[in-house]
């Protein structure tokens, strides 16, 4: 995507280093980090500096590529295993991540007695699926947005746009497509407390042209029920075989309230997010984050300068889940770079033949 | 309620001044104002100072023996008509507003040839309602507790405490009931955005000694398909005719998760909250207010000093309304003063029989 005129993946490879748009600091200041150290991007993807299922996916493959890169000869498998544990322990959640980091990991184990091959195919995996991720999120979008008729309205919950995968989003990429093909769409953007991922949302369309409104995910419903939202699309962390989809915590009850109001309810995702060896969504693990994010929030004081504040007082406690699950009975389809499906067993299982 | 040890109401009358808990500080800071002047308790009330439809109504009663005690002879029932046009045009949803107005306007008028008698009729009158706010939400939480079981685990959203009446509160009343009676009780408090009045409701738990814990809004349907929540209790504004109930925004996601559930919902007011001449919720007027609480959140900054920051980025857009309406269908009862009636029409009729 083009930021001040110049084009930008989320994450990429560059001067033997793992880089990204540190999103902690968006949509207030627009900055790169780069890393040397699979560590540091293993914690990188853990403080959510980048976050997203197709982008942390991404990252964990050249987080893989990178521990190669920096592994001794002697001891390198072993080395790479204990990695790999690293970079798995970092986030529960999206199943993009263990299919990126397994795919590297399965590469460089059929070439473990030769590190310096096992280097190259490591890296060059990697980047496939960098690329693959970009564009099977640009295919969702072809897909997509034949749903999207001219003039819709359309709520989104959390961030999956560019800024969640390598490129071009999930969820936001049929919006994106829509407006590139000249159809005028409204984007109702839920703010995603606890750690206002909508303001990400926010600053994508702002620089899409996508005309907008951010609300408190308590507005949502209302808006609903008042007929001024014509479809919601939302991306997923993991899609179990039934299709239950685990997604930003707030998702379920969007899918509830939209099924309520008869509003067309799509989950859009890569492949990559399918995990067909959960049976149903009661097997996905669940994220439960620092209760902070809810006590606190983030963005920027008076002077501009990058600030949090605590909300609540003290001693008061807070619970953080940072996922939830949606039955496959809410979801009207699952929009893949293979077409839309419907949210079931049969369905899903026709992605992969 | 008690704090630091002393008994205090929400607002109240003292030395010809209207004096009240400042809740914009909450829960930073606990410090009281004092007006003398009807505009400032109009402005108060528009910037929530004092918030909660009880308050807000015993407040406007307080806030015409004001304008009463201040306005000259000459010309009395002329100022008198433009000081409650002014206090009415503060906030537009909360029906209990408009009920204590019109109660002491109405005795004001039946006197307005005698401005001495008048203005004395119109203390003694705010001050009425004002002792009947506290006195009817204490029976809300006598019949509400009756609901509540040992070791029940409550969701509520926003605040309808003690703060948002003038003591006592109508959702929480039968929590502090229930706690007298010695019953264990857990709160889910949602945060409540934009205002985020969850955490009053967790500073008032605090101070009662009610385990509970903060949740994004968004959490709350996550926990009610956990099995998580048996009931949720919240407050209202305005309660229509036909038993539509007009409350927090967000409060109309929650009951219909809430159903989808299978978990009780209970609306708590006192019979000042009905207007039986809104027919249906859709008469109801929804109070939209300055994006600019949706764009920023506010607290205390590392010195505990009160602060606020900004979100989103500029230049994006919020819509903000601060209401939304909770159709009949969903309510599984009313908790009055009167008993707990169900949702519609002739019961609610009834009450007022």
């Amino acid at each position: 995507m083009l930021v001040h005129g110049k084009h930008y993946r989320t994450v990429w490879w560059e001067d033997s280093q793992v880089r990204m748009i540190d999103q902690q600091k968006l949509p207030h200041e627009f900055s790169i980090v780069s890393f040397s150290e699979y560590e540091d991007v293993a914690l990188a993807i853990k403080d959510m500096v980048v976050r997203g299922a197709g982008a942390i996916g991404a990252t964990g493959g050249f987080g893989v590529a990178l521990a190669a890169q920096n592994a001794p000869d002697h001891g390198f498998w072993e080395k790479m295993m204990r990695s790999a544990e690293v970079l798995r322990k970092t986030r529960p959640t999206a199943q993009n991540l263990f299919f990126a980091i397994d795919r590297v990991m399965g590469l460089i184990e059929e070439h473990s007695d030769e590190p310096r091959l096992a280097r190259r195919v490591a890296l060059v995996e990697a980047q496939r699926i960098a690329d693959e991720d970009a564009a099977m999120c640009r295919v969702i979008g072809e897909h997509g947005a034949a749903l999207i008729k001219d003039g819709m309205r359309i709520n989104t919950h959390c961030n999956a746009g560019w800024l969640a995968f390598v490129d071009n989003g999930s969820a936001l990429s049929p919006v994106y497509e829509a407006k590139r093909q000249g159809k005028d769409i409204f984007v109702w953007v839920d703010e995603t407390r606890p750690r206002c991922q909508g303001k990400l949302t926010a600053w994508e369309l702002a620089h899409e042209g996508v005309s907008h409104a951010i609300i408190a995910d308590n507005a949502a419903g209302h808006y609903m029920r008042q007929g001024e939202i014509d479809m919601v699309i939302v991306g997923a962390d993991r899609i179990a075989a039934n299709g239950d989809v685990a997604n930003k915590i707030g998702t379920y009850s969007s899918a509830v309230v939209a099924k309520e109001n008869g509003i067309p309810f799509y989950v859009a995702a890569p492949l990559s997010t399918f995990d067909l060896g959960c049976k149903s969504g009661s097997e996905i693990p669940i994220e439960e984050r620092c209760d902070d994010e809810v006590l606190y929030a983030a963005g920027t004081d008076e002077k501009g300068a990058l600030s949090r504040i605590r909300i609540a007082a003290l001693p008061t406690k807070a619970r953080n889940p940072a996922f939830d699950v949606t039955p496959a009975r809410y979801i009207t389809g699952i929009i893949t770079p293979k077409g839309i499906v419907t949210a079931d067993q049969k369905s899903i299982a026709s992605l992969f033949k």
